[in-house]
């Protein structure tokens, strides 16, 4: 899943997302909730009306980045009053608010409000932790079962020159996320939306989203073992993996994953939040994981950083400068369809806004399609480990 | 002409410039010359290939932006010292070496060396600076007709699916630009490039660049005439009007276009540098003007001025938050066709990479409509002038 904090992939025009093939976009609630708001968002149909975007959205519960963005933090029973990044004000997310948010934006996917326990912690912080984020991910539940009517699908989008209904739309594009049936990791692409919609109206079908929990217990594969358990118990329609990626190497990520992972159900979605390289994601569909969202393959992209199917290249170097070969001669993505390394070298070097765009376009498409050579894989009944070491490493 | 000063229209793949019906862009060769060099340019087969643009390119002698940007600039009867605006350097251009760079860069129009007149100036002042222009661009012409067939599109354009001969392909192209015959100016859209190349080989066709005349002599109605006639007599296929936009009254500007463009054969494209509104292009252009080029729509757009049918609207304003309706409902670009004023306002807002992106899209899809509809009415043998008032007083 590209991340689309702010209800954009940074810099890429919604029409290019589609081109690529992106099937399901990420939206971090934290940063929604305080621009512009969720009130704004719900009154255009949610996120996917104020975005323009009828493929698959999921958003986070705004606890991760509470967790690694806001300022003065302080966490009871009750929930979390943090400071925002952005001006200092005050603000409180608890399990309802957080789920109440998110209704409000409105994607097919919404996470349980979780604590994200720091690295590295001692096995009793870990233990209270986990434990706080099962009482939470009860509390969750509970308020999206009473409230998940709310969600703002419940209107005619007016296009300029289409009728559409909108939760007919979604229900009918974003099925096989939503179900709770046998999910096919290898499934194809999503239905091309049909046409641009806009505006609000009147009532609903009765589609809702789909609320995920998550699993923490820090770096203990016991207390792993134990959320995962307790957090299917509570029943939900699909699983993540929490509290990864903060800092612990990456053989922990790997075996703490691994760990994880045969305690959730084969039939429900697992989906491993906030990773990694290209290498890693084949990796870890390898192991079972059905869903991953990172920023790395776009914050690299404005970094100049490119993943290929040679390695990991960093277009600033001045190597680029006289290169009039494409960027990855094996990519068919528009970008190394086009321009030169030497181009995408200048417009990096003179800080053109188009280096981001194109960077960007690059980049995500190198990741796609390394998810579809593993759902092709996977569909063949071949493993997916082959398919690592595709790109990461630096270019020799 | 949309401006792509560095190669690149701010925020905008050459794809979608290509969809909006861009016939022709400007390059600078201040920038260029600094930025990647033309060297790296010329072996790129010029900008054409480095930047991947089949259709038309016009670029500036630089002379107006070493008199804009540049540091501890000092003109003598040779050519213009200056200290780059980026490090400090110290550079030379003369005539015959701005030339030279822009045979390089291997526009198919390029522009004579001259001086641009600071405003305000004495007459004295204003006619010495007139007479150095055309001693400056007698030397221009000389330089040229030497060295013009050192123009870089001798070469074979290797794509990675095609090859394609460079010369002809771009000659087929800007045929009714680079021809000393009769002008156009209602000419329809240049024909789509076949395919993107890039790469470089082997020999030429023997087509060559255009190189056009500037007209100065500051705001005097009496210079500007003998300018433009000493100018035609030196004999180029086609003048430009330069020296204005330089902080005079718009009044004063459209005095001396008027005095300006009736002494320039009507046989050849007149071109005004440098301007401007989309109701100054029209009624430019109902005075005889051709060609214009000016920053005014992409960089408004970044500034999150954007022009529309119902008058000029600066999108950061609270208004537009919770605004459901397309930024202009009579254009059909895609940024109206897909996105709300509520979420173009917010990726402002959120200072968003895409805001720029989608921001220029509509200006320039707004400047496009605008000289089609000049076009179309010149065409019909109408006045353009009803065209103006159609876009840039604020919104009521």
């Amino acid at each position: 899943m590209p991340v689309g904090t702010l209800a954009s992939v940074k810099g890429v025009p919604q029409d290019l997302l589609e081109d690529l093939g992106v099937q399901i976009l990420l939206g971090n609630t934290y940063h929604l909730y305080l621009r512009p708001g969720v009130e704004t968002v719900r009154r255009m149909g949610g996120l996917h009306g104020f975005m323009s975007w009828d493929r698959a959205i999921l958003t986070d519960s705004g606890g991760f980045q509470v967790f690694s963005l806001s300022e003065l933090r302080k966490v009871t029973e009750e929930g979390v009053t943090f400071r925002s990044h952005l001006d200092g004000s005050s603000h409180f997310f608890s399990p309802e608010s957080a789920i109440a948010a998110e209704i409000g934006l409105g994607a097919d996917i919404i996470m349980a409000f979780d604590e994200c326990t720091e690295f590295p912690a001692e096995r009793e912080r870990m233990r209270a932790s986990m434990e706080m984020t099962l009482r939470w991910a009860e509390r969750s539940k509970t308020y999206f079962e009473e409230h998940k009517q709310e969600v703002p699908w419940g209107t005619v989008h007016v296009g300029p020159d289409a009728l559409v209904r909108a939760g007919e739309r979604q229900l009918a594009e974003s099925a096989e996320l939503r179900s709770a049936g046998p999910f096919d990791s290898a499934q194809g692409r999503l239905p091309r939306a049909s046409a641009p919609t806009r505006g609000v109206a009147s009532p609903a079908d009765g589609a809702t989203q789909s609320l995920f929990g998550i699993v923490q217990g820090g770096m203990d594969l016991a207390l792993r073992k134990e959320s995962a358990e307790r957090t299917v118990e509570i029943g939900f329609p699909g699983y993540a993996i929490g509290g990864l990626s903060v800092g612990e190497p990456r053989e922990v990520t790997r075996e703490v994953v691994e760990a994880t992972v045969q305690h959730l159900p084969t039939d429900r979605p697992r989906y491993l939040m906030g990773v990694g390289t290209p290498e890693e994601i084949a990796q870890y569909a390898s192991m079972g994981v059905d869903m991953m969202d990172c920023v790395l393959p776009t914050r690299a992209a404005r970094h100049g950083l490119l993943f290929t199917s040679e390695g990991k290249i960093s277009i600033k170097q001045a190597r680029y400068a006289n290169d009039e070969g494409p960027l990855d001669p094996a990519c068919g993505c528009r970008v190394c369809g086009r321009y030169s390394r030497a181009y995408l070298r200048h417009l990096y070097a003179a800080n053109e806004v188009l280096a981001q765009v194109l960077n960007t376009i690059h980049n995500l498409s190198f990741y796609l399609d390394t998810m579809r050579r593993v759902r092709h894989s996977i569909r063949l009944g071949e493993g997916t480990s082959s398919l690592s070491g595709v790109s990461s490493q630096p270019k020799p």
